[in-house]
């Protein structure tokens, strides 16, 4: 393994990190809020331990191997996790436990958005942009990673959107590449966060809370700087933008780089991509569903109230953002449950929505297509194509052993949460909303994450990162095989 | 289609289960409880319906299309399921509505074993061997099915088991060996049955009890006599010789046929089989914790009284028998959600036990394993293996679509029981436990089924059914090519 070159890379990743920490403390100057003095030192102990990586090894720079790959995608997370739990350790409001702190940060940075914290009101700003800020630059890191990086580590079937053979990754190919698509989806994620901030503040929202809700919309991280999150506002007008951002954030970002790439904006690429037909598919249903039952049971007073509360929570859940107008948790019978469900799916491959991604559940489709055409006739040859495509074998395979990995952590997950004394719907509910990166659940995580003990919240942030990196890259690391030389 | 020829099979096939009436009415003259006449109007009715479907297309003898095999093979569980039900509507005591005795018919005859019947006790002995006695016969017809008609037919990767290639079924082929096959089945079935029932007697049931039970208990149906279950008889020796005996049925029977059929017993079949070994192992990993959660909770009095629970429920609802010996329901913290869980893996392919199977379970966790090795070495190729066998993607694909099949088959079926107003717990442990053909669930459904809506009844009869066939022999019929000429 390639350590002093890996630990190098780390180094300054945590070195660049550092200066995450000056926005914040310019929010402090600003609002004057006393929350400055916490980032400050957080920027100076994290270019510190940057540095402290970095230095010993600045010249082991060597081509990255593919092994070497991940560890570094893992450590990233890891290391940037624990980095971000810093000012929080720091701060004296909030007044966070070590556990909490950790939770907060990796909820952030992983776009999750499950919270430990009652009483946002009373925070500095500077902790409120924090926290907002952590997932959209989480956000971003998923991006590139999901579109980039695991593409070319094969990652779960997610080879379909490499052009080139398997095979070690060589540095002076990779970077020059990554670096070049990186600075593109850099761009399209920065226009559409101001598009966002932009159409907030139009429709009423303050600046402060505009930029805020922006950065966790289009990261699908769900963070809020209000106890009743979107619900505060109380306004369908700003609960629109919010689903029509999250609706755009939850595509593939390669479609939209394809779409706003070629000369001139070529938006035949969207109604071309089959995963972003059965995304948009799902949502439709999903929303008549939601909104017939709500209907039915006159759970609102107004068909319009019911539609617009439907649209929102609908696609706030589906493409596992978390934002909520209201407890959705309280709604009639199989609603909760179905939106809990809903999130499995997620969005699409290359966006930052969690789950497992509409592109492997239309792959399960299609395979359970195929093998009732195959009972009928036992000789014909069918091929499972995407458009125009026919996928090999390969990338199926890699689809089903994704699958597999998922349904082993999440029943895992589930009974060691229920073995600390959680509740079942509580336990079930909490290992979907973490592991599909969600954020809010059911039962006693419905409103927050706050009263459930300190080892469930560490079992629950493993879940977090394991459902950010697609669990194989995770898993993987634990195989005797990848520590053979 | 083959329609005439198939109505030929049917009518044949109803005629010959009408003898199945004739041993109840001898309960009923052995022991006078007035439940004969109900049986002998059944048998004469059975016997009518059977030959005026036979009757008229009694020279259509053509050779069998793989296609009317899916069709034979549906309707040979669903007819059968509403002729068992007809003693049922006819009896006075126990007086149940349509819904509840097609309810208990299908339970019955799928091997599930979920009942809506309460006061047990009350019920003529006819009834009573009735009920035992419609499991047994679902569960040979189980054996038969998976042993010898499911792989020719290539459900589920069930091909695993097929000597031959995939292709048309020929009559001429298809009956003498499915016949021969089936006749030596049969006589393992039977004398595994005489053991069991012995086994009951020596441990002190009385000769009624002992056969009833272990008719239930080869078939893995989990039908009691009693309200308590096995729990009535408060021994250990006969919690041990059923748990004894589940173990046996849940094993592959082909196994048992070529262990016993090679001149003199060959026990070393079975060691050397991989889904047995998985299958043993997993018993003992949940007897384990089962037993050490018990232990640490101070469920019990004494370790031995954990000891003796832990067994045998772990073993009665991992194997998908669902006997008990207490409501498992209310036992501490993730142990009722474990025994859930476990029936989802459920007995060895080719038993007489319900679930996904341990084959499935194991090619899944293969398949995870590759794929983890693939990521680090993506040149190498690994082929998956079982024992010295490495298996052709044609069946894994099928293991795949099975699993998508089922997962959908799930959700489906868990939002319509929460929109006919279950609550989550109760929705999510009946559908599991009809689906995985296990029997008892939690919450509402823990003891009996008598408390749920219609509506409810007819949706996890569905769900018995489809679990029964391993869903695609269902689902297949529901294409638009099965039905194309
Ligand atoms: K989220
Ligand atoms: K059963």
């Amino acid at each position: 393994m390639q350590y002093r070159n890996i630990t190098r890379i780390i180094g300054l990743l945590i070195a660049l990190f550092s200066i995450a920490m000056l926005p914040p403390a310019l929010v402090a100057l600003i609002y004057g809020d006393g929350g400055g003095t916490a980032f400050l030192r957080s920027f100076v102990l994290s270019l510190l331990i940057g540095m402290v990586f970095w230095y010993p090894n600045r010249h082991h720079k060597e081509e990255l191997r593919n092994r070497s790959g991940f560890l570094i995608v893992v450590l990233f997370w890891v290391v940037l996790g624990s980095i971000g739990a810093i000012p929080l350790l720091l701060s004296a409001n909030p007044d966070l436990s070590v556990a909490d702190s950790f939770f907060e940060s990796f909820s952030a940075l992983t776009t999750t958005g499950a919270t430990v914290i009652v009483g946002l009101e009373q925070l500095p700003k500077a902790i409120l942009f924090y926290r907002h800020m952590l997932q959209w630059l989480g956000g971003m890191g998923i991006i590139v990673l999901a579109v980039a990086i695991l593409p070319l580590l094969g990652v779960g079937g997610m080879q379909l959107y490499r052009a080139e053979t398997p095979g070690p990754v060589k540095d002076s190919k990779m970077t020059p590449r990554i670096a070049e698509t990186a600075k593109a989806l850099w761009y399209i994620y920065l226009a559409l966060t101001g598009l966002c901030a932009s159409a907030y503040w139009l429709a009423g929202m303050n600046l402060f809370d505009a930029i805020g809700h922006s950065f966790s919309t289009i990261a699908i991280g769900g963070f809020s700087s209000y106890d009743a999150s979107i619900g505060h506002f109380d306004s369908s007008a700003i609960n629109l933008v919010c689903a029509i951002f999250l609706l755009i954030s939850a595509m593939n970002f390669s479609l939209h780089f394809t779409a706003f790439s070629s000369r001139g904006a070529n938006l035949k690429a969207y109604l071309k991509d089959t995963e972003l037909r059965f995304f948009l598919l799902i949502q439709l249903v999903l929303v008549a569903i939601v909104f017939a039952t709500l209907y039915n049971t006159a759970t609102f007073d107004t068909p319009e109230a019911a539609l617009d509360a439907a649209l929102f929570q609908s696609v706030s859940i589906s493409t596992t953002a978390g934002f909520g107008t209201e407890s959705f948790a309280s709604w009639p019978l199989f609603l909760p449950m179905l939106l809990i469900f809903s999130s499995f799916i997620g969005g699409c491959a290359g966006s930052t929505g969690g789950g497992m991604k509409v592109i492997r559940v239309v792959l399960l489709f299609l395979q359970g297509s195929r093998e009732l055409k195959r009972l009928v006739h036992p000789k014909a040859i069918y091929s499972i194509r995407l458009g125009s495509k026919a996928l090999s074998n390969r990338v199926i395979d890699a689809v089903w052993g994704f699958f597999s990995a998922y349904a082993l952590v999440f029943v895992i997950c589930l009974v060691a949460l229920m073995a600390t004394g959680l509740d079942d719907i509580t336990a079930f509910s909490a290992t979907a909303a973490c592991l599909n990166n969600l954020g809010p659940g059911l039962g006693e995580v419905a409103a927050h994450y706050g009263d459930i003990s300190d080892t469930a919240k560490w079992i629950l942030l493993v879940a977090m990162v394991c459902g950010r990196l697609e669990v194989f890259t995770l898993l993987v690391l634990f195989t005797p095989t990848f520590w053979k030389s």
